[in-house]
């Protein structure tokens, strides 16, 4: 049964999530898994496992959304997100949330879609230029139906998504408005104080099919393969010779991972001055992340093992934000008027 | 209860139903409530009163749309549908549309439904330009959903509606191929074979605002006055000078409701040599539509007193049509592999 403490009234609400398109890396690990660890002991924080955003853009490839759904509750759990603490739902379960955006879909104008600064890019990213599926330039209004579905107040998120909160706020604005009173209230990021990671090949986008990530699940091989080929310093050639700190994602990673920042500082003289080898630097990390993700992918290859477990938890966080989020859509037909009966 | 006949395995299963958006007039009288009384002894029907669909243009003025649901209902009573051959239900009480239309639109780009030619003419005579709203932008994903969603395959629409129907295959045929099997079928049109009624100015379009339509609720005076300022022959200026038949909206309207062909060929012989005045024409015309609203206009004042009763026949027809999208949303579900519990 999930537990969750029930003076939630005074802790703020939460929402956070991930699309579930491949299972979670070290990226995720430090960009919001860890904080979210941390978020369940003071906050009401509901984790959506967003698979029906994920088809926004692999609707010809729905595979790649449906066999990561259980991968990612595994990684949730196996780095310490407490189900007791976090609700954690899967957005297809949640009808509500497909009804408040065809609701606040007629808010919101085509061209406020198209000068959204986050769509833009990703739309140029992904290629897609006219032939974008709707679902695709909509998405901002669903995330907007997810964010005030669960009255979510506070939502961690990095900088590049900050336009999606201001969509947000102004469908709020617009259904208060409506309503002539406070009916939904807007929400506020929590920005991450973690740089962003890097890849482990220093191109700036980590990537499943470049293969230039740490997965949560890698197996030690994997981990050990991915550290020595990891982007260092590419005019570091002799061991005697001087190293850059910069750019060199060994150090990146050692900044982010290893728990002794002193002993790390002095790694960092020493590669500066010369003398230290990348074969060492990467042995230092390497050990580091395999200490970090032994204990994780234990846990996880046994949840993964118990699938019937991980569909309880999704089961019963999904049964509570339903609750929740049909509560809202309510009131906001209540707006439109259409509570009849 | 819901005593429809439960034979409807061999019954072709049709969807038809209304934008919420103001009482029902003479126009749809002959365009469809009167084919769907008939149609209603022979098929597996379903109309739906779509209140969500009615907000895509109506997001900021919502009481147009709710205020019209129960009159609505009324008017299909009035004209003779009985709930316990017709399933009648209410779009927002049908969360599946929604998640079919979710899943829909990740399969149709913007570029495709900015070329639906129904839809394009809509934006023009609306003025939308670039300020349309999503949901208005996208109503052809949630016809779709609701054509699919009801497993319909005979829809009646008028020709400006083909495209409509269009798009709801092309959807249709990508869910299939996705599925590899046959999920969904294509639907097709039941045109009717009535010609369209005019405006009573003779003006293509009815419009409420226009003040150039007779509701099937109209009071006798108000039948008596727009008969009286109906459009005529502008040439026919004396009595004895000979009249047009074609563009005469009084005779367009005797063609479409006096029961008496030949006496309506008498007249129009009469008015083309001469000799007969509109005075004369617009009284055989009135004499015929208040013999043929009185009824309904009491029928629909009886049900209009009887609020619970309206309700109690939205809520058995929704229900059951609940569960006919459900299972519906199911299958689709499991084209894109979520029915993971």
């Amino acid at each position: 049964m999930n537990t969750k403490n029930h003076c939630t009234d005074e802790r703020e609400v939460i929402l956070t999530g991930d699309r579930a398109t491949g299972p979670l890396h070290l990226g995720h690990y430090v960009g919001s898994l860890k904080q979210r660890v941390a978020l369940q002991e003071t906050h009401d924080q509901t984790i959506l496992v967003a698979d029906m955003q994920g088809l926004t853009d692999n609707a010809h490839n729905p595979k790649k959304v449906s066999s990561n759904i259980l991968n990612v509750v595994a990684d949730y759990l196996a780095v310490g997100i407490d189900p007791s603490k976090t609700t954690i739902c899967l957005q297809s379960q949640l009808p509500a949330l497909a009804e408040l955006t065809m609701y606040y879909s007629n808010l919101v104008s085509i061209s406020r879609l198209e000068r959204n600064p986050t769509v833009k890019n990703e739309i140029q990213n992904k290629g897609f230029e006219r032939s974008i599926p709707a679902g695709f330039l909509t998405y901002p209004i669903s995330q907007a139906a997810d964010i005030t579905g669960f009255n979510a107040s506070l939502i961690p998120v990095g900088d590049d998504q900050l336009p999606m909160l201001e969509q947000t706020n102004e469908i709020v604005r617009k259904i208060n408005s409506l309503a002539g009173l406070t009916v939904l209230h807007e929400c506020r990021p929590l920005l991450s104080n973690a740089p962003r990671l890097p890849s482990t090949d220093g191109k700036n986008k980590m990537s499943k099919t470049m293969g230039n990530t740490i997965n949560l699940g890698s197996t030690e091989k994997e981990i050990k393969t991915a550290v020595n080929s990891m982007y260092t310093d590419p005019n570091h050639l002799r061991v005697e010779d001087p190293g850059k700190i910069e750019g060199n994602v060994v150090f990146t990673y050692l900044d982010a991972f290893h728990p002794d920042e002193n002993y790390v500082n002095q790694l960092k003289e020493h590669y500066r001055r010369g003398g230290l080898g990348d074969g060492q630097t990467k042995k230092v990390l390497e050990e580091c992340l395999q200490d970090l993700l032994r204990p994780i992918r234990e846990r996880r290859a046994d949840y993964l093992n118990d699938k019937a477990q991980l569909i309880d938890i999704l089961k019963k966080g999904s049964q509570i934000s339903r609750s929740t989020t049909e509560k809202v859509l309510f009131d906001i037909k209540g707006v439109f008027g259409l509570n009849i009966y």
